[in-house]
């Protein structure tokens, strides 16, 4: 049975593969599982029907069979549980993984997310331009303990995992933040996933959901 | 063998069991597995053999021969893979529980999350009383959802998980804020989840660190 996953009808992004659904369309792509996208307006995502299956009603959901599930961290990980590719074998480096998967989604990406909460909800507030900076400070603060971690290794921990494909994607997010220019070993690691066909074909397919006038004017943009 | 966890020497919240060394002992006593506890002072987690451990200088840890983890979402994790009492075994509500980790931990933990950094890191800042009910009011859109998924339930999915360990874990970290007050039935949920006999001695734990003088002194804040 080929599973479903719902995206946003219009993602705020535009096609840059920063929305939610990306890293599970990417653990689809990596361990060779096709899927079937079911794409939800705005309005949509927050009446009852979605919120059955999403009870904060936000994207992406997954729907095997009788199987319901929200949040894209467990989504890829029953990926990774389901299919070979994204976890190792050995049962304490799996475990490890696991712990980066965490990692990315609770100890990294929130200190992310608070400065796309301070871009987008908060530059109206004459107190923007003297908190940013505070929120970018965490940020770094974060990053300088990945980045001693990381070094010059390739990937986290051994093999290319769904603990790498998670903090890649949450990186991704400070595109255009100048922040992780400062990490040239952590911006090597971002595109080293970012080569990856997986990720190439799962960029392209949530790429494929934009008009194209709107690419056209991103691709001026970016 | 016996894991060891990692915990503060001087615990910030003074015995009241908000420490992420707290959601992984309760995770140890709901499954029956001891545990050892090795106390780490501030300096010390900062310093290069406690990240070796933990990266970000944190605690907890876990160690168990050979395997070092980090993550509390990961660790209890570990816990409930390898012992029976936190993950139902039917397959499909399996997967569900470890989506009601993730959402503590990605979705409803950051905004809680950030109403501290705000109160004890931005308190002195002029703009510091009008950002908090914007901070306050991201809270309550998630425990909105939150209440209305839950209704009347006694758990979120059918039996006590892990999902609701560290969801009652997170919740318990607005104790004295009072936005938790206008959610009667998120209140008795961590109440439940407070009243279980494993959480008790997971508490007692924690709390029997704390110096005598500061737990009675404490104890009348409180």
């Amino acid at each position: 049975m080929i599973p479903t996953i719902t995206a946003f009808e219009q993602s705020p992004d535009r096609g840059q593969g920063l929305a939610r659904d990306m890293p599970v369309r990417w653990a689809f792509e990596e361990v060779g599982q096709p899927y079937n996208v079911r794409l939800v307006s705005f309005s949509a995502m927050k009446e009852r029907a979605h919120r059955t299956l999403q009870p904060f009603g936000q994207i992406p959901t997954y729907e095997e069979g009788d199987l319901v599930l929200f949040e894209s961290g467990a989504i890829v990980f029953h990926i990774a549980e389901h299919h070979a590719g994204l976890l190792p074998n050995d049962e304490n480096a799996r475990a490890r993984a696991i712990g980066w998967m965490f990692s990315a989604l609770s100890t990294v990406e929130p200190v992310i997310v608070q400065r796309e909460a301070s871009l987008y909800l908060e530059n109206h507030k004459v107190w923007h331009e003297e908190r940013l900076p505070i929120v970018e400070d965490r940020i770094r603060s974060r990053l300088d303990d990945l980045a001693a971690r990381l070094g010059d290794a390739e990937w986290l921990d051994g093999a290319f995992s769904a603990g790498d494909l998670l903090m890649i994607q949450v990186l991704r997010r400070l595109d255009g933040a100048d922040i992780l220019n400062d990490y040239p070993n952590l911006m090597a690691y971002v595109a080293r996933g970012e080569a990856r066909p997986a990720f190439k074909r799962a960029f392209s397919a949530q790429l494929a959901l934009v008009p194209t006038d709107e690419v056209l004017r991103m691709s001026g943009v970016r």
